[in-house]
């Protein structure tokens, strides 16, 4: 619809062409011809969305106190039940109603200490972290040789009989997320297979500061377990090149990582109740939980800040839109996805009243928009709707989008967005100490608050309903 | 004259015009009026080593040496001293005469455990580093309140009642390293003086990586030594914003460093003979010794590595310029600066035969060419030689260069310059675990050697000399 309304800016004369053209694609969107376009539609509304938005400092001083008075808060963690209960009140205090905590059960890795050093051909301390869901190494550490490869297809080369018994590090350059993660996620299955005693992954990273990143791995049920640790992309170079040049490097392993009982924890909701449709639901968070590392600044304390902000701005605006809008902070996202699960589980069969879900899980840098995993048709509405956000740059919709967290709604078939950011810095930071509240621009923030507020708003109270598409992305 | 020469292709038809301006400004530069100009003398030359320069690859295998299998090297050290013999090594087996080990005595800081923990309002391990020349903690270490300032100004508002038994944290913005190194230098005496029991400093950097910085800091002598530390970006960020906010900050501080009794050091030298001017010398260096993390990699490991590596392709061309060319790795530049000193009283009455000293000591990123203390008609011949190096983007003279190890020979009027890069990110890995062979990059180091080479080259043969100016800056 945008498109057809800037052609028919450009020709004015040709008010003809220009009303069956917009006949034709109104029907296409499921709505009346005779409706106004959502962008005529929310644009007072988003307007005042958006100022105040941009004037607000309250979402910042709470994500400052999530960040520097509670900090990370690992699934099983004091500092989540921490986060989680101050979350409660915060969205209370916001004047949000059917605040809950939805109870579940949530796994407990606990890191314990660890350390890594280099023994040969130089005696150093290494920067390690241990990878989530690591097994420990036996008492008093590993001591083994390094082998080296940049990918599996090099390891399985080498075979069992250049592996066995040997620490294998895994130093892939960076290309893209989603492509370098299998090292860290099932590197030390692979390598457990031909016979190696522990794995070592170059950090998931573009940025080569010294820093360790850790993360999700996953064991094989067919293989060994064996320890496995992130190093910094510097020394996971470091020693590839020696290993290249005949330098054998040694290095002594140790941690001491468990799990423990799974925990009590818990998603926190709450929401304004719609004024016509309130049992039509549009659901829109991120997750609480973090890594046990730096604050959980980007990943994901601002996008449940954010989300939180959105649904106050409207409270203090007084809008209440047709349906009901609901935040949700989704537990356990990092290491379980039982957070996201158990909410389905908590919607059971008014699924089919679950208009939208939206998760912001990609950090708070400059926002672009939104991934929408929906039909075509209802890819339009969206743009009508993202032509609002233009003033703070979040106009773009693009053809994918969804989350771990809403991933269970999204495969009944619930029309799912994410919002997007530039993402320039985010893979620098992510699953580290450096993931901190001086990350999130306070500039960036207040934008993407303004676009969630937008978006938010207009899903829940525009005349027609996206129509979703089957499945959606983990990120 | 370049730019004479510019005009004069543009207009080539003013021929007496031109004769005449080159005349002048010939006579102005100290040269014959009928010599030609150092561009045109010096080009096939210079073209010569800038290609193999850009060829060569045994420079960074050295450092590659250097960084990986002898690692940093703080004065002292058992790594300062496998540096120096292994340099001394390498400089014989490039070929170079007269090589020695100029002995200095170079004072002995060793750091010891170290560690701070905020106790307040969260508890959690901080990073730091403590700074090169700090006192212990009592043993037990200290534990105390945080009072936060943003410079010098603010704590002595603050005055003796507010600091008394107080940790000072200066967290100053990074403004540029001159301006902001003087919080690392100066802040523990100034805290010490309104009784404060330890200092923390902001790292001095423009990048927040959770990576602290250390650097040589002073006490005055007549105030009360406090221990003193360096911490990343963002735990100072974060432990202004709480007590600025009101939040009491509770820090513990444990650091075991000590003074050693000083230690057996030296220079490296090594020369290519001149073939006409021998006792004439061109200097061309840099320091050996880093701090006690990292690789010294950017500081100073590739500025002698090239260095070296200019010398070594000049003897494998069979270049012998008409004076002395002569490599020298300074000791001690981090922590005291014995070994320029040194330098300067090895030269001794022979220092009006030292025809220019060349000091790289600003990382080897991209280079962009030379800062040059000398007097304005030194300045154009430096230019003449310099636009050589445009093809490497090595082109530009600016007005004011040197550095730490040359400045007692720029004291005396020995014509400094400084080799320089872009330094886009030098100071993110200064001084840092960081600064690591991965941040060199290997055509950036090529750059880098082929400027050294040319500079060095030409200033030891060419028939002027130039001409210094008093004083010299340290960096």
């Amino acid at each position: 619809m945008r498109g057809v309304l800037r052609r028919a800016n450009q020709h004015r004369h040709e008010c003809l062409c220009h009303v069956v053209a917009l006949t034709l694609l109104a029907a296409g969107t499921g709505m009346a011809a005779d409706s106004p376009n959502l962008t005529e539609q929310y644009r007072p509304v988003a307007d005042k969305l958006i100022d105040a938005a941009l004037a607000d400092t309250e979402g910042y001083k709470r994500l400052t106190y999530l960040c520097y008075r509670i900090g990370n808060r690992l699934s099983g963690s004091v500092g989540l039940e921490k986060a989680i209960a101050w979350s409660a009140e915060q969205m209370k205090s916001a004047g949000l109603t059917n605040v809950q905590i939805i109870p579940t059960k949530v796994p407990h890795w606990v890191r314990g200490a660890e350390s890594a050093r280099m023994l040969a051909p130089l005696d150093k301390p290494l920067h390690m972290l241990g990878l989530g869901g690591s097994i420990a190494t036996p008492p008093g550490g590993i001591t083994a040789d390094v082998v080296a490869v940049a990918d599996f297809n090099e390891l399985d080369k080498l075979g069992r009989d250049k592996v066995q018994g040997k620490i294998v590090l895994y130093n892939q350059e960076y290309h893209g997320y989603g492509t370098t993660v299998q090292y860290r996620t099932n590197g030390a299955s692979h390598a457990a297979a031909l016979g190696a005693v522990a794995a070592l992954v170059r950090s998931v990273t573009p940025l080569a500061m010294q820093i360790p990143h850790t993360g999700a791995m996953n064991y094989d049920p067919n293989q060994p377990q064996i320890p496995t640790a992130a190093v910094s992309p510097e020394e996971a170079m470091m020693m590839a090149r020696l290993v290249a040049d005949g330098v054998p490097v040694k290095v002594h392993l140790e941690m001491s990582a468990h799990m423990a009982p799974d925990a009590d924890s818990g998603d926190v909701i709450g929401e304004i109740r719609g004024k016509e449709l309130p049992d039509e639901v549009v659901v829109m968070g991120g997750h609480i939980d973090s890594w046990d590392v730096g604050q959980g600044a980007q990943d994901d304390g601002a996008s449940i800040m954010a989300c939180l902000q959105a649904l106050a701005l409207m409270k203090k605006l007084g809008l209440q839109p047709r349906r009901t809008i609901r935040v949700a902070f989704w537990v356990n996202e990092e290491n379980g996805g039982r957070g996201g699960e158990r909410y389905r589980e908590f919607v059971g069969d008014q699924i089919k009243n679950q208009v939208a879900a939206i998760e912001m899980d990609g950090g708070a840098e400059a926002p672009v928009g939104f991934g929408a995993s929906v039909a075509p048709a209802s890819q339009e509405m969206l743009r009508e709707i993202a032509k609002l956000l233009e003033r703070v740059g979040a106009g773009e919709i693009s053809g994918a989008g969804g989350g771990s967290d809403i991933a269970p709604l999204m495969r009944d078939g619930v029309p799912g967005l994410a919002e997007r950011t530039v993402g320039t810095h985010y893979f620098d930071w992510h699953h580290t100490e450096t993931d901190t509240l001086d990350k999130v621009n306070p500039e960036d923030f207040r934008k993407n608050l303004a676009a969630l507020a937008v978006m938010g708003y207009a899903l829940a109270d525009m005349p027609g309903r996206l129509i979703g598409v089957a499945g959606g992305g983990r990120r």
